[in-house]
């Protein structure tokens, strides 16, 4: 064991005692894994204490940046090792930004120190305050090239090993997923734009697109056919981008594919500037929900000038690939679409980008169908009594339902409730949950970063403070610091309490808002760089 | 057919008719396409003469930039959308700089006005002045994701449309791939540094292999066993980082991989330090064979401080995955190494990185094949008799046969060669190679990106002269800027015929060069801002 390794462990440990060559197996093995508590009545800790934090997100992110790691080992597990600034997906999907200046490496956290290990949380053992991981830093390295060799297989790879990891507290932040409501071709046929990997597939499809239709005559056309690889109609397929939901995220990314289309591909493919369409679809009949009828008809007519149509009171029943060459060589869909009230058809297009709502993440079911073995008795010195309890679930949403304090919530797993009687909810002791995969009791928050990143930052705090949540501190509370909505051609709506903004003073408030939030220096730099420098010389178009 | 489509068209073609609507058929289709020659005794030509240019690398993309869009149609071909600033590719490869920062576009090449036909180009028809092309600008789209579905298979599309372009002049500059010299597993499990594809794939492996490397300890450890997921041994078989082959790219990727791991990964992921081995083989006694001595050995003495080995007349045999999980799993190779005049033995490594020589582009091979039917007579007004004629192919270096003025050299085909005697090699009318693809007749050059774009620089000027090459004008003259290779912790050297330059001075110098080359002024503004925030921040680390 080579004896730099000691440097990256927790400084604490060596405190009080010789400083002794340590084996990773005395510092991780379970058996040594003393919890804290049993050194309560000691002056200074033996150890700091372990926050282990699942996701990295808004919520997991933001908890560990504020988390200080003077007084906490911080861990954080997540199947990706950055956090993505959402807002800005959408534009590096149009090449605004490059991809990187949207992402912060976990492993740069501010305050260093961090540990970090990449895979998914399987299971969590609340008991033994151990979590199971299905590791998977090796997926990239599954096969040497992503494209497939020919054949068309690739080579499948044994699944990650499987790792344990143990806490003292617990914050679960592991978001949640898409929602495709069981739709038929979503998940095989839409684009997502959640993560940055989704961002850049978006990217590739709209610039393959574009160059697919730009092709000249075909060998086999005679003179006298015109002599086209693609049919005008097929060009009208191809370059119909259908987006699903008319939600901001929807909504904004209408907007800067339209930006990019005025800007930059009308200027490179001008002749297939009469084939582009843009629509959205949503199912309710108002885009825009959480903003005042007057801004959300403020932009449905910023669209209509712009040519993108919005379509509301539209189902969309099912996509499939479409037929022929059209499908099978340009990978072009149809989408069966239902008016309210209507019969449906179907419409041909190049791509869909889906954005409606969320669901629960796999873990979340898991955990809370599971009994929760915990001691009755919170003195370890007494004798220990079992009590089984269960985790809550809200059903409308998914969603862990946890107390003001950010503490999962539990109930007795053997107990039956009455009707009409709700039963006895208890926090579990050090188990947290944040963001996206929690629901406040009585007070649901929507599924956004804005109160991701303050449950987080509340909870952070919190425990810096060196106060167990719930025993002592003030219960959290949500701040709405309004909602804002990029509508393309420099202008944005924005939404508060206190005032009503649109227009370019929004823009420059909805740009200028975001480089005082969650980013490192690195990257407050260079997406102002990035914003001249597409604005001097256009965007990104180099389909890479 | 869109009136908005006859912006894109050639402005000649309207010159001196009656503006009316064009359809493409009668642009394109065969039958319209008149050669310029017949009009050569009037004024002013009724169409800009079509240069078609086979690839976007050094020659093809300098020849692109350099040509007049006034004077000619420029037409390029090629499977990729870009052109890749190679001597910056180990750059990106690391972090230090994005990769889009050393893409330059073909469709915003200066001038505007290009027509860009994604494709392989896949045969010529030199009689009928025809390429035919397959196209794959739809090969991204061919899955909406590029991770495999589970069961491991992508489902096959259709392969890409085959389209014809039609040209009056042809500049071949195709490339060469990379040899592999038919050494087992080395196109299955070695790594590139050709494209930009090839610097993701590498990054992404490199960061991986250090993730994987980092986790703790594994479930079924018990107690008193060690506890590690991957044995000491298998972390030293994963971090052996091997480079095969001592040129400029081998040794300048080692300098660049071992700066990205003393500056980054050694403050992130320090207790694998000790596990960290680079090694550089090359079969010949000495690396760097474009170097005095003196500076080849200043080389070998910065890198044995650095800890890079370099093992010189050392033969690779075979890649093989490495047996059981490391192989499976951890995606681990076995090298099977040869010492000249020794045994081999087999070594374990994470990646192998290949930079050994080239190899002819098969297109090339084809095309050296076939015979070419010419017009005996260039006078089109009298009889035309038909001869039959064979390009000439190096059989050394695989490439085609050029004079001094970059024309292409063909041979009678029926003619057979009497020994000792060569028969007599006439260009190829309209026809020229330029770059690693060609070679001067009885004046080879090394096959860089500095040959290459001179060559281009040179045909193109010759060509917006508009003179016919070889008829009037100079021969073309390689001048040789010198050689300079990047070494790590900001040392390079530079070799030329007035000076010899070794330390910062040269370090300063190899920056500073790139900055007046090929790049656009996008680039030329992001390079340097790069090189900042990499110093100041750390190279980017996000594995994406």
């Amino acid at each position: 064991m080579p004896s730099s390794l000691t440097r990256s462990l927790p400084r604490g440990l060596t405190i009080g005692t010789t400083p002794r060559q340590l084996s990773l197996s005395t510092v991780l093995a379970p058996t040594s894994l003393v919890s804290s508590r049993h050194f309560s009545f000691k002056k200074g800790p033996l150890r700091k204490e372990r926050v282990v934090i699942l996701g990295s997100g808004w919520a997991g992110y933001s908890l560990a940046r504020t988390l200080s790691p003077a007084k906490y080992d911080r861990i954080i597990i997540s199947p990706r090792p950055y956090f993505v600034f959402t807002p800005l997906l959408a534009s590096t999907s149009v090449g605004t930004l490059e991809f990187r200046t949207i992402l912060e490496p976990v492993r740069r956290l501010p305050g260093g120190n961090v540990r970090f290990y990449q895979g998914w949380a399987d299971d969590i053992d609340f008991s033994r305050k151990t979590i199971t991981i299905e590791t998977n830093a090796a997926e990239e390295a599954a096969s040497k090239t992503v494209v497939p060799p020919p054949g068309g297989q690739i080579p499948l790879r044994d699944k990650g090993e499987v790792i344990e990891v143990q806490y003292d507290k617990l914050v679960i932040a592991c978001g949640a997923y898409s929602q495709t409501f069981g739709i038929e071709g979503v998940r095989e046929h839409a684009h997502f734009l959640r993560d940055i990997g989704d961002a850049r597939r978006v990217r590739l499809r709209v610039l393959s697109l574009f160059e697919q239709c730009s092709y000249p005559s075909s060998p086999n056309a005679g003179p006298d056919s015109n002599g086209h690889v693609l049919t005008d109609e097929d060009k009208r397929a191809l370059l119909h981008f259908a987006v699903v939901g008319g939600g901001p995220t929807g909504i904004e990314w209408a907007a800067e594919l339209h930006d990019f289309i005025r800007d930059d591909l009308g200027k490179i493919y001008p002749e297939l500037m009469p084939f582009v369409k843009i629509t959205v679809y949503d199912v309710a009949p108002k885009v825009l929900p959480m903003f005042d009828k007057a801004l959300a008809d403020y932009a449905m007519g910023h669209f209509a000038r712009q040519g993108i149509e919005v379509k509301t009171e539209h189902h969309l029943e099912r996509i499939r690939l479409a037929d022929g060459k059209l499908g099978r060589r340009h990978g072009a869909v149809r989408i069966k679409i239902r008016e309210v009230r209507e019969n449906g058809g179907e419409v041909g297009a190049g791509m869909v980008v889906w954005s409606t709502g969320l669901m629960a993440n796999p873990l979340i079911a898991k955990l809370a169908e599971k009994e929760v073995v915990v001691n009755k008795s919170r003195n370890p010195m007494t004798g220990e009594a079992i009590e089984k309890r269960r985790l809550v679930r809200d059903k409308r949403s998914g969603g862990l339902v946890v107390d003001g304090y950010m503490r999962a919530l539990s109930v007795d797993a053997e107990a039956k409730g009455e009707e009409g009687k709700e039963l006895e909810k208890k926090p579990l002791d050090g188990v947290y949950v944040i963001g996206d995969c929690s629901l406040i009791d009585n007070d649901p928050l929507p599924k956004t970063a804005q109160v991701a990143a303050q449950e987080a930052q509340y909870l952070a705090k919190e425990l810096n403070r060196g106060i167990t949540p719930g025993e002592e501190g003030k219960e959290f509370k949500f701040r709405n610091w309004g909602t804002m909505t990029y509508l393309g051609g420099w202008k944005a709506i924005h939404q508060s309490k206190a005032d009503e903004l649109k227009g370019w003073v929004a823009w420059v408030l909805w740009r200028g808002a975001y480089l005082t939030k969650a980013m490192s220096w690195r990257n407050k730099l260079l997406v102002p760089i990035y914003w001249v420098i597409s604005w001097l010389f256009g965007r990104g178009i180099s389909r890479f």
